[in-house]
């Protein structure tokens, strides 16, 4: 597994000033939530410096990756390559990265719709993706930002109708997942509040 | 004021790479504070990145500006000039990166001891400079960790009681103000479980 400095520097490298600022703040903000949620520390580390690192890539480049690969691409992801980044970020976490522990893989892969049942390596890097410090545009920020260091799995279901309610008023394409996901955390919070 | 990455540049000259990856630590864990209990994120960045602005300064120059710019110097402090930088800091905070906002400089000047009564933005940042990332030698880091996201005065409490545990157990000198302080926290809990 590389360094953290050496990954750090490569990135920093490949990425432009306000991407690298995003990746170390959804670093960062990993590890935080990792610490209140008993999460190892280092494995938020690198999940969060990670979860960006095939984002630079082309439309083009992506589905190519994914094809030299035989990684999977759905008839959504085909319409919309970027959403292909966390699983070719996957890739070269693993591949260009020396990242070998599954759950970090998951958290990289699964960071831009999240799935049903994450791992709390997963539901970390999802949240932090949307409340990083740098993060300005998104509405209820304040209230989303506490929620994610109180109860992280009402969080989700928060980013998710979010992410759902934006694209609707957008008239942008969802990624079936994100539905899927949202409904997951629907339902599981509701059972939460009931229980 | 000036810009946090202006900030940034100056104090990456000024410190050695260990001093500012652990200033690096302290700001993004007081703005990931300052999330979970509704504190400012500009103020918790400020004040965490500048909390050590002095830092690097020998005894003789910390002296030096107390006694140029008439700064208040307690016994314990004459014979132990490093229990300065706060105080130092945040004068630079104010005369030479033009910070006014007074909670950012007290968060800044009471850094190391604490005392009774702090604003949140004080706690984030003392509690902050404890518990980042970059700590790995302090013991019951874990459990010191999740409660500064739960409950960051029992947090306040457990860390005033593990530096003068540790200051005890290796003969150093105690500051005063760190007694007081403990004393202030350790009732403040008590009553708060009683309540």
């Amino acid at each position: 597994m590389m360094e953290i400095q050496e990954i750090e520097e490569i990135l920093q490298q490949k990425q432009n000033p306000h991407r690298y600022r995003h990746t170390i703040g959804v670093r960062y903000t990993s590890i935080c939530l990792a610490m209140r949620y008993g999460e190892d520390l280092t494995r938020a580390s690198y999940a969060g410096l990670l979860h960006d690192c095939a984002k630079h890539m082309s439309n083009e480049k992506l589905l190519a990756k994914c094809c030299e690969h035989h990684l999977t691409v759905s008839e959504v992801e085909e319409k919309n390559p970027f959403l292909l980044h966390g699983r070719v970020g996957a890739w070269l976490a693993e591949h260009k990265y020396g990242i070998t522990d599954p759950e970090i893989l998951g958290a990289i892969e699964w960071h831009t719709t999240g799935r049903p049942d994450m791992t709390l390596l997963e539901k970390i890097v999802f949240t932090a993706d949307y409340i990083e410090p740098g993060r300005d545009q998104a509405p209820n920020l304040v209230e989303l930002r506490r929620l994610a260091f109180t109860d992280i799995d009402q969080a989700v279901c928060a980013i998710l109708k979010q992410t759902l309610d934006y694209l609707r008023d957008q008239g942008g394409e969802i990624d079936p997942a994100t539905e899927v996901t949202y409904n997951y955390y629907l339902q599981k919070c509701a059972e939460n509040t009931e229980g």
